[in-house]
C-alpha cells in the first residue's frame, strides 16, 4: 500500500507571474539561447547542465535514438494516425508504448550489467570481470545485452564511431573498456561474430555519463518522440500506412475468408 | 476510402549492414558528434541540417516546450508511472496522449493564424492585416491564439527573450511583427492587458523558420516528451502521485460515500 | 482557465471495508450474478438499469462494434505487443489511440445529425426534417454521416439485423425512421447505393435508447477494447505483425535505399 | 529476430460485402441479439459459444473489473480528458497504460501460481500442494498473489459472491478449493486475516472456466476501458481533475517555489 506523505514536493521547477524556474536555472535568461534541447535533456536527468564535453557526448547516443527507419513503433504510429490524424500527439504516444523489453530491453539491460559489475568498485579486475560475466551469462543461457545485431556485421557502425566521440571528450573509461573485454570473450568463447551494437555502445557511455542504469529507457523514449513525429509528418504527405493495412487485410481474406474455409458457403 | 499505392515509398532512411542514413545523411560520419538533438529534429521537420543560426533559434523554441511543472500530463505519466513502474515508456505515452486542443491549440492556433494571412503574400500591410484579424476574432466571439496567460502577467517572461534570440539571428521578419502588431490592436479594442505568451511567440517563430503550421504541434510533442521522462524519473525517487490520488479517493468517499448519503446503513 | 472546486465530487461509487457501491446499487448482492458486461455499461452511461428491452438492444449494438478483422487498430495493438509483450494492456490502449474522426467520426456524427434534428421537438414531421438534412449535406459538401460503405454493398448486413432487434424491443422509433426517411432522398438524389451501414444504425439506435450523441463514441471504443485483446492474444498464438513490417521495410529498402538513390555508393 | 512467414493467417473473423464473419459465426444471425457482450468477448477468448453457466459466471468476473472509484486510472482518464476534450479514445487508452504489475499483476499472478499448480494434474492432493505453495512464497518472501486487502477486511465482499456464482453453475473446483486451503494456511502461518480478494478469486474463476493464466490481464483492460469511458463521462459533466491538478501545483509551489528556496530573490 502507498505510503502516506504530510507533503507534495518536487524540485523539477515552478513559476511565478514574472519567472519560469527549470532545476534552479531561471528559463529565459540562463536556459534559452544558452542550452540546446540535449542539454535540457541531461539538465533534467542530472539536475545540473553538462560540461561541454558530456554536451557532446549525451547529444550523441540521444542522436543515435531518434531514427531506424520503418521500425514497428513508426508504423504504429503512422497507422494511429490514418484513424486520428485529428491528434498527432496520439500517434506518438501509441508509437512510444511498444518500447518495450523487446526493442528497448538490450540497452536497459547492458547499463544495468555494467553499473552492477563496477558502480563503487575501486580499482577494479576489469579482466576478471569479464570473464565472470561471459560465464553467468553462458551458465543462465541469456544472451548478453548488447552484444550482436541481425543486420549490422561485423560491426555495427554507430559503435566505433560513438566510442570514438566518448574517448574525444575524455569520457571513455571502465564501462567502455569492460563492454570491449566482454566482446572479445563472449566472441571467443561462441565462435562467433557479436559485435557490440548500438544499445551496448549507449549502456555503456550512459554509465561513464554516470547515469543511473534505470533512466536508460527513458533516453530510448526522449529520442524515440522526435523521430517519431518525423514519420508522422512523412504519412501525412506521403501515406502508406493503409496501403500496408490493405494488402495484409486482403491477404487473411484470401487465407482465412469464405473461400478459403468454405463457411461462407 | 484510401487510395492504393503500388509501392511503398519513405525518404526518412535506410540501412544496411555497414551503413545507417537519416535524410541523405550518413548517421556515423555526419550526424553523430556533429548535430545537436534540437538539430536532428530540424532534420527530420526540414529535409535540410539548420544553419548556425536556425539551430539556436529551433532549440530555443524546443526547449521553452520541455518542462511547465507538474501540469496534467506531468500528473498523468507520475500516475500511470504507479500502476506500470515496468514500462516507463507507457508512462510518457500516457502523458503525451492529453497534449490536445486545450493544451497544444493555442500554438498551433497562432502559427495556422500568421502563415494564413501571411504566406505567399508579397510585401504584405502588416498593420491592415492586424486590424482584419482582430475584428475577424472578436466578429466569431473567439479568443485570439497566442495572446493572453492566466498567470504571467503583464508579460509572459519567454516571450521578449524568445522573439530576442530570434532577432539575434537573423530570424525576426513580418510574423513576428504581425503578431506584435495583433497584440497591440487587441489590447486596445479590449481594454485590458493581453500579453503574447509563449505559444504565441513559438507559433510566431516556428513561421520565421518556414515550418508549416500543422508541424507546430509536433514540436510541443518533441519537447514534452522529454520533459515528462524527468517527471516519471522524480516520480520514481519522490512519489507524489499516490498521496495526491488517495487525498481525491478519501474526498470523494466523505462527500458521496455512504455517510453522505446514507445508502450504507 | 479552469474554475475552482471547493469540494471534490463523484457519484459513480465508493468502497468502504464491508461495502462496494456502483451507481447506488451494492455490487455483490446487485450487481454480480445479476447484470451482464453490457448491463453494466449501460448503468455508467444511464445511472440506471437497463429494462430487459434496453439491454438486448444495448448489447447488439456495443457487440456490432467489438471485431471487424484486421483493422489499422488491431494492427497497431499487434506491433506494439511485438515490442512489449510484457504490457498486453499499452497494446490495447495504442490500439484504441486510433478510434479518432477517421473510424468512430461517422458513428458519432449520425447521432449527433438525428439528435439535433429530432430531441425536444414534438410531432416532428421526418419528411421535411430528412429534405432539409439531405440539402444541407449537399451545400456544405459533405458526406451524410451513417451512409455508403465501401465493402458492403448494396446493404450492410448489420443494419437490417439491429434495425430488427430495435423494433422487436420497442426501441425503434423517430430516429431510426429518419435516417430511413435520409437514406431514400440521398440515393436518390445522389444516384447511386448509400446503404445505412452500421455506424448509421448505431447512431439511431443510441439516440432511441436516449444516450447523448457525445457518448457514442465511448460505445466504440468499450467494443472495441474487447475486440483488441482477442487480437493480441491471436499474436500471441499465431504472430503475423513481424512479417508485416518486415515485408514493408525490405520494400522502403528496395525503393528508397542505396541501391535506388546511388547514395550508399 | 523475427522468423519469417510465408502467409498471413488470422482466424478472428473475415467480411465479405454480404457477410460478416466472427470466429466461425454469423454476425447478424448468429451473434446479434443471441449474445451478450460478455459473451462476445468469452468467444474472442475461447473461440466457442459459452454455456449458459459460463456465460454467468464469465460476465460475473469480468463485471466486477469495471468499477473501482476513483482509482488512478480513472484519474489518467480524467486529466487526459482536461487537455484532449475532442479524443475521448486517448483518455481511455492513456487511463489503460497504468494497467501495469501493480494493479492487475495480483489477478496475473493468483491464475499463474494455481495453474501452474494443478494443470495436467491428475487426482492432485490439495493439502499438500497448498502447503508447499505457502512454504515458497515465504521462503523467496513474496506476497502470495490474491491474499490480503488493503481496506476489505477481514473479507472482501466480492469473493464469497463471485465464488457462490461459480457454485451455482456447476463452475467450483479444484482451482477455487486450492486457493481457500493456501489462504487458511497462510492465515495460520502469518497470524493475520489475509481475505481472498477479488482478484484472487477471478483469477481461480479463470482457471475454472479454462483460461490460460496470461490472458487474465486481458480481463481487467476489458472491464476497465468500459469503466473509464463513465469516468470520462462523469468528468465532462462534473469535472474534478483541474481542482485536483491546481491544489497539486499550489501545494508545490508553496513548498519548492521561490518564497520556499529563497531562488527567487
Amino acid at each position: 500500500m502507498a505510503k502516506r506523505k504530510e507533503n507534495l514536493t518536487s524540485e523539477i521547477g515552478w513559476s511565478t507571474p514574472d519567472e519560469i524556474n527549470v532545476r534552479g536555472l531561471d528559463l529565459p535568461s540562463e536556459i534559452l539561447g544558452e542550452m540546446n534541447l540535449g542539454d535540457l535533456a541531461f539538465l533534467l536527468l542530472k539536475h545540473r547542465k553538462p560540461s561541454p564535453e558530456e554536451s557532446r557526448v549525451f547529444n550523441a547516443i540521444v542522436v543515435t535514438l531518434v531514427e531506424h527507419g520503418l521500425t514497428p513503433s513508426a508504423l504504429v504510429a503512422r497507422m494511429t494516425y490514418l484513424g486520428a490524424p485529428e491528434a498527432l500527439q496520439a500517434a506518438v504516444a501509441a508509437g512510444l508504448s511498444g518500447l518495450g523489453t523487446v526493442f528497448v530491453g538490450s540497452m536497459e539491460g547492458a547499463a544495468k550489467m555494467l553499473s552492477e559489475a563496477l558502480d563503487g568498485v575501486t580499482d577494479p579486475d576489469l579482466d576478471a570481470i569479464a570473464d565472470r560475466l561471459v560465464a553467468d551469462f553462458a551458465e543462465r543461457r541469456q544472451i548478453i545485452p548488447g552484444l550482436g545485431h541481425p543486420v549490422h556485421k561485423p560491426v555495427d557502425p554507430r559503435t566505433p564511431r560513438l566510442f570514438e566521440i566518448a574517448a574525444e571528450n575524455g569520457l571513455s573509461g571502465d564501462y567502455i573498456a569492460l563492454i570491449q573485454k566482454v566482446q572479445e570473450r563472449a566472441e571467443a568463447a561462441r565462435g562467433k561474430s557479436l559485435p557490440i551494437n548500438a544499445t551496448g555502445a549507449i549502456g555503456a557511455i550512459s554509465s561513464e555519463l554516470g547515469l543511473p542504469w534505470h533512466i536508460v529507457r527513458g533516453l530510448g523514449v526522449m529520442g524515440r518522440s522526435i523521430g517519431l513525429v518525423g514519420h508522422v509528418l512523412e504519412e501525412r504527405e506521403n501515406p502508406i500506412s493503409a496501403e500496408i493495412w490493405l494488402r495484409a487485410e486482403e491477404e487473411i481474406l484470401k487465407n482465412n475468408g469464405p473461400d478459403a474455409t468454405g463457411k461462407g458457403d
